[in-house]
């Protein structure tokens, strides 16, 4: 059967998300039966030039337009941002289509009214991507963890401090210099405050937490420090303990059900699991009471892992689709 | 709606169902709509005293019954062994009854049979629990990597093994000191020969295998070396060079699609992410062409954690089971 898809955006999830489609077309056809068509590509400026380009669309900046189209079933944004982004997802919704994000600002400031919405109009949204790019973070706490209920939830949501820290540790830059590197490499925006301050890890703290503890807390519930004052010497007197300073956003559940969130960098031992993560790779410890510590470990950011997340949100929606449309 | 679950074994792997069963029995029931009923326990053993004892429902012998009872919808055989419950499986599937299950050994030595009954009954057949016990890699190479070729899959996956080489390396321990360590605390069998020789972890590569390049291999296709040999010279000689010994289990596909498989103890070096892995944990790398590598660590055996794998299985089986039956 056909799925309509909208792609908004043609940066770095959104090529990420065309090469997938480019690539695994025809083998997702003939195994699961799923013909997904890309109706609409939005991107906002018609003169940046571009890595990919879709087959079979045109470009186009009319952003209503894909909305207003019935054969749409499917609504991917990737333009991060909250204003447009937040019109087209609550737009798309509310017109009963399914939306797939990788925005993790926009799920952090709006998760809750929005996953209202698309139950009300029995829709749906995903967002694995938003959390540690891709890691099945949240596929795992809806479905493989189903049995557990959560204690704890502890994770390297940020690469960029991550990989900062780790080379400050292992090559003794400062962290003006690690950060500088990091520019460079490309894991750094020109400006890049929401990840040392900690803002980027806090939004995915949120959403993590959504999902291992069933509530939505606001975004200033989280307790945060960033590495903004971290020295080598600080970096330095750890590994003499035999530990290492990692940015740790960490979400626990006590006994009375309250909740907190905490995002700071955190001396932990050299044998935590998430000790070993290095430069930008991202990690994520679940705690469940009948299966223990599950850690995961990847690629939390780029433009292929995160349209692999993205993809796979997609064709889950996709198969969904199809077996409510099969039944009416 | 009601799911009707017949439970063959209560050791291990079936009193862990049977806790979480009974934990968390009223949320599915007000969260997703599913009441698990379970009409059927059946053990072999009526003597042998059992940890935890099932609600509602008397233990029996009659291994028959359950499969002549239309209400079963759903089969978890936690026996074990290849007789009898491959019997189990096999009737299961052939009455058109889903089957979840933990046998790595039936699988291993019958899953392409199996899967393609299941497949002719329109009834499905789940083994997450047979391959890293609470890790979901099954689910993982199902669903959330759905984008991704595979290139490598490798791992721990055997947690005696584990246990005995990270005790020789830590303990100091001889081979023989630390298997009769490892024992003692419960994770190794009285006969450990299936743990030791690598067979365990061969069979769980073949399933690996299958999900991950989509084709099942004869066990007797992996070239296995167990860790029968290894000294503690072996031992202290990795770690001088600054590597660890660990059985690593490997699957991988060259360029012409030839899958090659190995179980053999291996020396890696400490930054690998798998030799952080200890003692009786479980771990596995998953390495997708636009995911990344992708390593999930977390408990392997247990009565808890494969329970909680098995409910997962059940759980899917139940809302898949539910939305054919809403659409007839």
């Amino acid at each position: 059967m056909n799925i309509g898809v909208a792609l908004y955006g043609l940066g770095n999830v959104g090529s990420g998300l065309v090469e997938i489609l480019h690539a695994r077309d025809d083998e997702l056809r003939s195994v699961r039966g799923v013909n997904l068509e890309l109706r609409h590509v939005i991107i906002r400026d018609p003169a940046r030039p571009r890595r990919v380009r879709p087959q079979r669309v045109e470009l186009s900046r009319d952003w209503r337009a894909p909305l207003e189209d019935a054969q749409v079933d499917v609504v991917v944004e990737a333009m991060g941002g909250l204003d447009t982004a937040g019109v087209v997802v609550e737009t798309a919704l509310r017109a009963g289509k399914h939306v797939v994000t990788a925005n993790k600002a926009l799920i952090a400031a709006r998760g809750e009214e929005l996953e209202a919405l698309a139950y009300a109009r029995g829709a749906e949204l995903r967002y694995e991507a938003a959390v540690g790019g891709a890691i099945p973070v949240l596929h795992a706490l809806r479905g493989a963890l189903v049995a557990n209920r959560l204690t704890r939830v502890r994770g390297i949501l940020n690469g960029t401090c991550n990989y900062i820290l780790t080379r400050m540790a292992e090559d003794r830059l400062s962290l003006a210099d690690a950060l500088a590197r990091a520019q460079e490499l490309g894991y750094a925006e020109a400006d890049p405050s929401a990840d040392v301050s900690g803002t980027d890890a806090a939004q995915k703290l949120v959403i993590l937490a959504r999902h291992a503890f069933g509530r939505w807390l606001p975004l200033d519930a989280v307790r945060v420090e960033g590495i903004e004052r971290i020295t080598l010497d600080d970096v330095d007197d750890a590994l003499r303990r035999g530990n290492v300073v990692k940015l740790i956003a960490e979400a626990s559940r006590d006994d009375d059900g309250a909740i907190s969130l905490r995002v700071a960098p955190v001396e932990i031992p050299a044998t935590d699991a998430l000790a070993q993560v290095r430069d930008e790779v991202n990690a994520v410890t679940l705690e469940g009471d009948f299966a223990g510590p599950l850690t995961f470990i990847g690629r939390g950011a780029g433009s292929r892992p995160t349209g692999s997340a993205v993809f796979a949100d997609l064709v889950e929606l996709a198969l969904l689709h199809r077996s409510r449309w099969e039944r009416n």
